[in-house]
């Protein structure tokens, strides 16, 4: 490696290292907790004050307690990390768990309550996800236990046996949800990408076989079905037979509920956020289960084409919300969540392919983050900004946002820079 | 209805009631009983004597659990049924439940100790069908439980959320059997018919939502991807991904195991039997979940049409075995288990289309399983004749054969003649 590559890697580790250290690590530890209700609160100002936590969602609430998880497992000798997990789980358990129905509810209120007892996988992945994750850093059989059983109730209720892949949007005794608005008769790369995520993990905790068949079948499906192979990127929403459709709003889950989102008319577009995301999720799932990465490779790159080419704002810096399926992009804020997944997506690609542009296309977000999504002295990133950087949300933390997008980007991104960093 | 039509219909009602009552329910009433090791004896000559039973396999100790449920549940004065019912199911779940893997094993010796535990989805098909069966007899809770477990043990290893539909075969720990001979990446319609046949007496008993789901999913899939919608018939086995294959032997079921069977060499053919059982069993499923007949009639009219076009020996009497897709048939012999199929499928196509020709047919194979497979003064069915009607295999009961076939179309037939009858 060229010493004036070294540096750059050196000099973005440094940054990430501090800005995780300094920034989102004690901005969390110090708020998270909701010590009158136990789980988490989720929402904060532009200041980093709490502004009422009326509503608290399964994935955020989960999101949460994989973040303390993670952090716990990766440090372990900070046994606050190990508490903050333990608050997540209880609540979780206490309060989301279905003990009639089985699985996870979607919404309580603060103190614990229920508010919607619909039964949605994109949330029930979440669970898996968190309650995987604090198996692998506790040792803690109870929570295999409950993820293994979401993985089983998955299976029986929201996998679909005629055309494969998952039932998404499922009411409180798992039966389909109405078709439209409801997302009864709609599948999505969205949904089916957290399951590979959530089924990564899962498999790493279990070993089962099960686990890794599944999630090679999800990985199956999103390579056959949910992506565009010629102009490289995914594609939103699908009909129950995997027809692609143009997306609409999905009542809890999709555009519908979370604040400067897109109107609720039928879309076109891809995310270049969502497809770099998968390119990474995708290569971590592989390697996990031990896969070769051959066979993806030449469809991955050209989703990091794509997206590095249409997406990647070289003026302002960041990368846009959304494009057009084979042109350029249409909304051109810039959102808080693709740019910390384009982060690893990039930085994956750099590792992989060895090429400079997607060093170039990491450092060009990292700096327009660092510089406009990041709140200097509070140490989180806003909501949502326009293409220049003014923000549109300067919220920190919303009942969608916590820190899984930008903490974990950074734990990722300096796991790869370190190993980066290994090579002679 | 004209008189000359009536006749016929009473002619036959009253036959078939006479065989079945003074035949094959003594018959195995008399026999079946393992009154040493428990369970069922499955081996008998053409003289109807017990010729040892050194393997007891699920699907035929399923199969004769379910006749004496389904006689008990027709017949509930008749406590022996109940009785004899009761010793398949004691026998099912000491010998063939496994504690640790959950499912059932593939094969025992007569003393109930293990030969192959091995989970093969048409086997967990028949337990569910007969307990199932016992439930909606006997109100037995444990039964229920013990199908609906199956039930989601299916959805949870033998479900492809890839493809849709069930992977056939799988070893004892409920990974994939190999490819090839060991069926691991074959599916077929033969195990989706059956599954699809014993979600509807699941359905029956549980009335559960996921229950009905599930069986409309295979439903679908059988119509879409397993029938050639063109000529007429069902095709035979398919990869993965349902791209129809010439049909191989498969270790544990499928031409493997029957003597009599086709070589193991690849075929292109196609079964009038299971062609004419799907007729049946599909309006069964459809009428159990309330779901019109209108969808699929042009459909299976076309696999009735083909059945008694190509399959029907109008000379010697009887069904043939197997034919060409598009042509006539190649396998000219006669099989007990077609005829009885085909007598419940033309009966339903006659009762439903109100053509003659498919009473023409009922006959045509009826008088030939009377005069050929039937053996007078024993009560029970010989296996397989040649096309004129003589014996080529004697044996009334072999490890797969029982009473399933020919005592349930007995009992199928009858009903429908009842209601034929019942009309003006």
């Amino acid at each position: 490696m060229e010493d004036r590559e070294r540096h750059r890697l050196i000099a973005l580790k440094e940054a990430m290292h501090d800005h995780l250290h300094s920034g989102i690590i004690p901005f969390w530890l110090e708020r998270a907790h909701d010590t009158e209700h136990g789980g988490y609160l989720t929402d904060f100002n532009h200041k980093g004050l709490a502004t009422g936590t009326p509503e608290k969602y399964l994935n955020t609430q989960a999101r949460l307690t994989w973040w303390f998880s993670r952090l716990y497992r990766i440090y372990p000798a900070i046994d606050a990390y190990r508490v903050l997990a333990a608050r997540g789980i209880d609540f979780l358990i206490a309060s989301f768990w279905d003990p009639e129905q089985g699985g996870w509810v979607w919404k309580v209120r603060r103190d614990g309550s229920c508010l919607d007892d619909g039964k949605i996988t994109y949330g029930q992945s979440f669970a898996i996800y968190a309650l995987a994750e604090y198996y692998l850093a506790t040792s803690d059989r109870r929570a295999l236990d409950y993820a293994s059983q979401t993985f089983d109730l998955l299976q029986k209720y929201a996998a679909d046996t005629q055309w494969g892949g998952y039932y998404e949007n499922l009411e409180e005794n798992w039966t389909i949800s109405k078709p439209g608005f409801e997302g009864g008769d709609r599948k999505s790369l969205d949904a089916h990408m957290h399951l590979m995520e959530s089924f990564t993990t899962l498999y790493e905790a279990s070993g089962a076989d099960v686990h890794r068949r599944k999630l090679l079948e999800i990985v199956g499906l999103i390579t056959d079905r949910m992506v565009d192979p010629v102009v490289g990127c995914g594609l939103n929403q699908f009909d129950t037979a995997w027809t692609p459709l143009s997306a609409i709003a999905i009542r809890r889950t999709w555009n519908a509920e979370r604040p400067g989102d897109a109107p609720a008319t039928p879309i076109e577009t891809t995310s270049y956020g969502h497809n770099i995301e998968l390119v990474w999720l995708m290569w971590r799932a592989l390697d996990a289960i031990a896969v070769d990465r051959s066979r993806t490779a030449p469809l991955l790159r050209r989703l990091l084409d794509h997206a590095l080419t249409h997406g990647v704002d070289w003026q302002y810096g960041g990368i846009y919300r959304d494009g057009l399926r084979d042109g350029g992009p249409v909304v051109l804020e810039k959102e808080f969540w693709q740019q910390a997944e384009a982060l690893v997506g990039f930085l994956d690609g750099y590792a992989f392919y060895g090429e400079a542009r997607f060093l170039d296309a990491v450092e060009c977000i990292w700096q327009f983050a660092q510089r406009r999504m990041v709140i200097q002295g509070v140490g989180e990133w806003r909501t949502l900004l326009d293409r220049a950087g003014e923000p549109l949300d300067a919220r920190i933390g919303n009942p969608w946002k916590v820190c899984y997008h930008t903490g974990r980007a950074m734990l990722e991104c300096i796991t790869r820079l370190d190993e980066l960093l290994r090579q002679p």
